[in-house]
């Protein structure tokens, strides 16, 4: 069995941002060599996630608008009389903070509507992704 | 370590459906002979979602009614100007698309009321479900 | 390729608590010598949850409001008909009752902000945390 890391340092430019990872998760994929076996994508922040989904400007302010409206930034949050990004914390509880692919003949599986973001809640800021390569 | 492959083709009949499909995962789990390690569920699709939960016949339909209220159809989404599909990205997105076990003494090892569900958020369709096994 | 397996019992003591098991993680992590690999954290539960976020008082009440608010206890839940706890079946469904970190270099992979914890959203009861890490 082989395992293979790659880390991506990303300065994201605003409060909330979707960033496509994609090529960087397929590339990773690509120079580990691993023809079967599961692909980790994790983000090792409380307050950012990752998602997969459709790279669709119409779609991706829904899922900023969507975030908003059930994780308010405004809302009366006891983390924010020390901290003022409760809604962060909370969206990236819940959503979570990796995706996990399966590795096939070599290719990364996923869907051809499923992009890989890194979804920034509490920016700008300088973020990790750990991409994990683990087969055969 | 071995890693072993299934692919379920599920042709969907609803817009909003649960389907069970435990007894698929489990058959898979036994044939590939694997006895310690993981099985990922994963449906490589945008709009779809893995869970596992209990099969109760009320619960199944307080799900899809969770699901409607959180992410209705009906909503203001930018997405729905070239589709008419935006709830069920958002669903898929923060729901997550995938569910993994672990793998025990070659056995699947789940909750007695986690059941294994596709979650098809914009049928009818055909879905596929890859299983992956990875262990000893 | 090893595979080791921890099972953390532990008693709840309330209807809904979040529960730091960081320190019973990464002392399986130690125990399994495993230096690369993945460590999944799974709870084989219906209406209890796996999360990774920070262990600050006053956001674990705000992540025990969002539930309630979010997954209301007293909603008109069809399952609760047969049962009281279609809210933590709901929550527990779309929260996803496990988490799974990287391992390098014989570390557990998390954010400084990343505690483990067990939710409990039907307590009290007696839960049990399957660890399992697979590596080299």
């Amino acid at each position: 069995m082989n395992i293979h890391f790659e880390t991506l340092s990303i300065a994201t430019s605003r409060k909330m941002e979707l960033i496509n990872i994609t090529s960087q998760v397929e590339e990773a994929v690509r120079k580990s060599g691993i023809k079967n076996g599961l692909c980790l994508v994790y983000a090792p922040h409380a307050t950012a996630a990752i998602i997969a989904n459709e790279d669709e400007a119409g779609l991706k302010q829904d899922i900023m608008k969507w975030l908003e409206e059930n994780f308010p930034h405004n809302g009366k949050w006891k983390h924010n009389i020390i901290d003022d990004n409760a809604s962060a914390h909370l969206a990236s509880a819940f959503i979570s903070s990796y995706h996990i692919f399966p590795v096939k003949d070599g290719m990364l599986i996923r869907g051809t509507w499923q992009s890989i973001f890194l979804v920034e809640m509490d920016g700008p800021r300088r973020r990790n992704v750990l991409i994990e390569v683990m087969g055969l």
